[in-house]
């Protein structure tokens, strides 16, 4: 992977203490972990998991892939590639929590900003002490931000990584926990579902019970011929995380009993998908995106992709994810070139991609 | 109001008898009853209303006249002019239901089988003879079919003034009621709250018990300043209730739950409009639309207006009545020419209108 990407190494310490020409060479003195996690779409019951209700989501087959490798001294260094922005390198420093060099790109400090709080929650649990630095690699085959659920694959992957890294391995059932830590510490706000998703892959039905979650895979008869629409962010996850919060907080009566409306529409589509009754399971993704829509987390672009994508054949299409912008989801058998075009109509991206059984995965693992 | 309409004559049986020229002639020997009746929007709660939750409605200044003349034999003439299509006249006679000449003229004829019906339930209700007929004349200022309840003012003012014209006076919550009677016998299901505000006037909380609704003014200490977009009707009222009621009868649990939600945000919204707190008013439009989307009711168009009236600043912009394309309502405080604009732009009409304190109201009497 290493040879296929582009470094921007906007950290001139590194450059000049000639890293980047002798690092292969390194890489036989220490360990090097690759771990990879796949993207999810929330089928049904986004929003609502934070605040109580069950939710279904899958996994797909676009992956995002974490490297670590560890190093002599203290550092921290992150490369992101491939993020459907300029790649971007950062280091942090112990007792400097701020990146080194400041940079425009908010997505990526946003990714980094996952990792950089992974191997702080990491070291916290396995007691790990703070001079062990590390070269951290991120590559990821889907854009960052759409509510693909890349932050959450970046923070598992790190974990496990790093944990690795550092001689230890933890259960799957940890890793989702210790993600979604890092996840709620970075944004304030978090579903465990993302992490569990993309932890353990395939379909999952997740209840957020306390202390951890309640998940149960939910078995498909048929294949589910989905096409993602994507279109630009207008607002970030914890942006869309705290405006329903508030909504909640100043209506608790109204948006409670809508994210009960939303408990049922998971409890119908785990049935409707475990028969295998696609018409059924579209009828209650589109009642799912009207409810999304009463917690005002839809918007025009996303709008116009649903009806679009309704149009042209799909038998359901809902947001998926956080919304304010990023992505929907249409459910299509037999019509995924139509709404594909229905997508591009729209103004959209349609992202093809498969749903996948595979969740966290050991990619290679070098002495 | 006769001098102003034109008629169109289309049976030619009524023309041959001459009754064009001495209509006005006959007046003299016979009473004649104008009663007009105004539309309505639904603020709050429409469909959910039919499966029990309460809602808000407001009278709007744009209103249905019903003029009845008696007859000296028992046919039953009946006019429709002005209702933004070509005018029409239809003949019936007893033990004839069907109209004695066909048209095209869907929306027409259904105006007219509303007035047909309000006149079987009220010689039912007073048990009087068919053997006295009428000429009964509509004429509407706003269009026909748009969700803005002229059904309802049709069967309320036929019902008031035909009442009138047999010697009887009948109170306005008994009108209501053999108005919702002649909506169900049409529709086959139709909500309490347009007979209901058609009758009373101002802004009405309406839970449907039984066997009569609770009916309650709400006093609104501000103006409420709104606009409505129109855009012509996909599908009819009857259609779209069938739809939510198929979707109902299909996922009971999962729509109950949302009814539920849509009558949490009425009680809501009663004690915002009460406290005169438009912004949470506005909050709350918006969710009610969303959960009218989860119904299924809203349409690409409609969407379109809801989310332009937004960009255009309106605090709280939802469609109004059944759905299907027809109409929404956007509350804009200061706003109203741009958002005049905004729904112009998405392919609507804006209807200038103002909430109206006045219902049912009797125009003239000529004996």
């Amino acid at each position: 992977m290493e040879s296929k990407t582009k470094h921007y190494y906007i950290d001139s310490s590194i450059n000049t203490r000639g890293f980047g020409s002798q690092k292969i060479a390194r890489i036989a003195f220490y360990m090097k972990v690759t771990m990879s996690a796949p993207g999810k779409i929330a089928l049904f019951g986004e929003h609502a998991v934070v605040w109580g209700q069950p939710a279904i989501v899958s996994a797909i087959d676009r992956r995002v892939h974490v490297t670590v490798e560890g190093r002599t001294d203290s550092m921290i260094k992150i490369s992101a590639m491939d993020l459907h922005v300029p790649g971007v390198v950062l280091t942090f420093q112990e007792g400097n929590k701020a990146p080194v060099i400041e940079t425009d790109y908010g997505r990526i400090v946003n990714a980094v900003a996952y990792v950089r709080k992974a191997i702080d929650v990491c070291r916290k649990h396995l007691s790990l002490s703070a001079d062990k630095g590390a070269n951290v690699t991120i590559h990821s085959e889907m854009p960052v931000g759409a509510g693909l659920g890349t932050s959450a694959a970046v923070s598992v992957a790190t974990l496990a990584a790093y944990t690795r890294l550092m001689g230890h391995e933890l259960r799957p059932e940890e890793l989702a926990r210790l993600g979604h830590i890092t996840e709620l510490e970075v944004q304030g706000a978090a579903s465990p579902m993302d992490t569990a998703i993309t932890t353990h892959g395939g379909i999952l039905y997740i209840r957020p019970t306390k202390p951890d979650p309640y998940i149960e895979t939910v078995g498909v008869p048929v294949a589910l011929p989905a096409i993602i629409g994507y279109t630009e962010r207008e607002s970030s996850t914890a942006e869309m995380l705290r405006r329903v919060k508030d909504l909640r907080n100043s209506n608790p009566r109204v948006i409670d009993s809508i994210m009960s409306s939303i408990g049922e529409v998971v409890e119908s589509a785990k049935a409707a998908l475990i028969s295998g009754d696609l018409f059924t399971v579209g009828k209650l993704m589109n009642i799912n995106h009207g409810l999304l829509e009463s917690l005002g987390v839809s918007s025009k672009r996303l709008n116009d992709m649903v009806y679009s994508t309704r149009f042209a054949g799909a038998i359901g299409s809902k947001i998926t994810g956080a919304g304010g912008g990023g992505c929907i989801i249409a459910l299509c058998p037999g019509k995924e070139a139509e709404v594909s075009t229905a997508i591009r109509i729209a103004g959209g991206m349609p992202i093809q991609s498969r749903l996948s059984k595979t969740g966290l995965k050991l990619e290679s693992l070098e002495q």
